[in-house]
């Protein structure tokens, strides 16, 4: 079994540090680097793409709404599929410039924050998003969670979709994720994450809260590096999938 | 004689309108569009892209300093070379992605405002530029002005050169414009602004405001569309080089 | 009779010009003063309050949401009630710090955009923010339309409200602006909206779209200055007022 | 002996934390908040005033240019010293907002970074920001570094100037600050910190890097809570000055 570990990172701005980039950039496969909108700017880009360069990470764009104060996680409605599509492209691009000049191409595209959570609920907006990215680049690879409107997106415009459960998140019913204020929303325990992460390969289905099975295709797990906790989280799940005999690797090197 | 004429725009930012692009489209060969950082955002830059495009007008980026609220002409101090050429990729590539989604390759990079001014005159600084877009893309040609710091720099680099002179610009004795406010700066009177492009060409010089004849290679004329009059001094420009039998053509295809 | 006119101004931004702020302010009594989150900036807020006391214009705060991209007018969702309450704060007192230093106080407090249009419809919200302008000055008048949340939320603070009808927007069935982009939601014939304003004065009423009669104390008559047009307008409705008698002042010198 | 100590707080932005306030607010004596402009926010502002109240810390404006990118560390050019003016009244006034509303008023107001840096040497931007402050409210003091130019723009615009020194920081020959990046200029050891402050205190006057004594009057000391050590620095600095009998109180309560 190959299986991907993803997280977000670059997400620092100017004279504000946030999350250990270096000790997940041991952990992950796939790194998703945030772009300027809701964190990240051409500096730490550049150093993340550096640094994921050098230790062979594959890397990711993570985009999101503009809303740097809100870090991405408030809802900005009244923009059209068309319109988020392109606010999207400016940012893929944007990694991309940077990445070419360093010689270690963007291979996919994660959607971050409010941003990913409106579009895995609203197709019409997954498709703008979903289009705009096939037309910069059909060779880019959408980061979706199973069943949602991102994955199927992703397929109707043709690009390949990497799906991937979160190792901390609870699971509503309609398969997105619980909201994170919600009680039991985030797991904390390395062992209650371990334990959902190698029960959702197994079954290869997400469960919901109320324990209902949803069949999903996992080709990666998303983790964290907000706290110490999250960065030790990881590390958890990556031994236990390694301990399980499944091979670690970047989607885009086994995505078909 | 071949001649590009080239023009700032997509300057434009969400409900705010500056500049009158779709005339200056009609006018110029060469396109620079604002990247979002003193100027434009992605949805101006995809509706500008576009109407180059359907117009068949080359186009290229026009990177600043991060400055919306000085419209990019404020310097701005601090940065290293290499973190300038940073976020000079980052606004490329931003421009480049929306380019690419629409199907019309970016040409070119012009910088804007007090970036431009401060890069034209400091060598170690215009070097820091030329070498990031280089490692972008080695095909992208930068626009300078003849003589200062950016065209040795994009030299330098290995980078195509488009040197340009202004029609409705005075030059101070370095060869570089004459400070914007200072007396007798801006010119105008589209008459004088049309004298003086010719007999810029005709000489090949650039003449300084004491009368200082400075030679000067130029491959393009760079008007504004800022005002109505603006408008019609660059209808005048034009016309003028056409009457005198010049091919107006985007630098793009005459470059080595 | 007594009768304000107010109108939005000052919502220019660094090197952008929006609307005709001089001829406004030969028209209006109100003059609503953008504090820099959906347009203005502190140079703008300068000349607005200047311009403003030289003609003896009262002035009040314009906020909202954090968004010069998107003017204010997209909806940002996430923030609680005194979240909100907080970045209002910071918008009227930047006001009233400029306005302090020019010896012309802030009288009024009128919210900008999707701001104002989810307040008017929730009472949760329209409390956070009249307790948050309640707490920072009792003497701030609220501007309100009459028979939404804003009005019943600064009666509750135990603030003044100014209402106001819209001379040139029809209305919802539940009192509020039809939307924007609605069939017939923008009134765009000056005779029209001069006919709607009278008869909402003769009725002391609201008129929804579909003829229905909604009670309304009128305070004020909002007017705008986007367009040529509009300002045009905004002189017939003062014309028409006059010449019924009306007595056109600002509410801050007749509310009780 | 009298005197104060001071230390710049509220310094984070959004989901971005950055120094040690609750830590500081146990030390110091008066707290410089940021404004919104190099960090700090609405929410954030508004916890720092509550908390410092609760405290019975004394609260300032921290102004700056706006440039959270570069928390406000870097030159920006070409306002005028009455723009610089206005836009530190639009950053003080919107923390008296928030403090009004909170009922602990703003006592001084203490510039940023190369805002400070720049007026420290320009007489006439320091005369600018000065008047400025003392058209909105003549009660406000200003911090000043002794003998340059703020604390003469200070003197001439009526104000109360409070003078400070840095704890750990060197001093050029000019009696400004030795550069960040300098050899020496950052004192990282605290006993070396202590020792400086209470030769700068025994001397009343400053010692340049080359040793020479510049005569200064001291309200003030000045210390950090960007890293760990900075914030035992700190404790380390009040501990010295309360073994050496001074009394440590806020400026506001002692400044003529």
């Amino acid at each position: 079994m190959k299986i991907d570990l993803n997280s977000d990172m670059g997400e620092s701005f100017g004279a504000y540090r946030i999350g250990d980039d270096r000790a997940m950039l041991e952990i992950v496969t796939s790194a998703n680097i945030a772009c300027g909108f809701h964190g990240g700017d051409p500096l730490v880009m550049h150093e993340t793409v550096a640094t994921a360069k050098a230790k062979g990470i594959a890397i990711g764009a993570h985009p999101s709404f503009l809303d740097l104060w809100g870090f991405g996680r408030r809802p900005i409605l009244g923009d059209t599929p068309e319109e988020v599509g392109r606010f999207v492209l400016y940012q893929v691009g944007a990694l991309q410039g940077i990445a070419a000049a360093l010689g270690h191409p963007v291979r996919h595209v994660k959607l971050h924050g409010s941003l990913a959570n409106m579009a895995q609920m609203d197709d019409s907006l997954a498709d703008g998003i979903a289009r705009a990215i096939r037309s910069l680049d059909r060779d880019l690879i959408l980061v979706a969670m199973p069943g949602l409107a991102t994955e199927r997106a992703g397929q109707r415009a043709g690009l390949r979709v990497a799906c991937e459960i979160y190792a901390d998140r609870a699971y509503g019913e309609d398969g997105n994720l619980a909201p994170r204020k919600a009680p039991g929303a985030v797991i904390h325990d390395a062992g209650d994450a371990v334990a959902r992460v190698l029960r959702m390969l197994d079954e290869q289905a997400i469960r919901t809260q109320s324990g209902r099975k949803l069949p999903a295709r996992i080709d990666s797990v998303s983790v964290h590096s907000d706290t110490e906790g999250a960065v030790a989280m990881a590390r958890a799940v990556r031994a236990a999938l390694e301990q399980k005999g499944a091979e670690i690797a970047p989607f885009s090197s086994f995505l078909a």
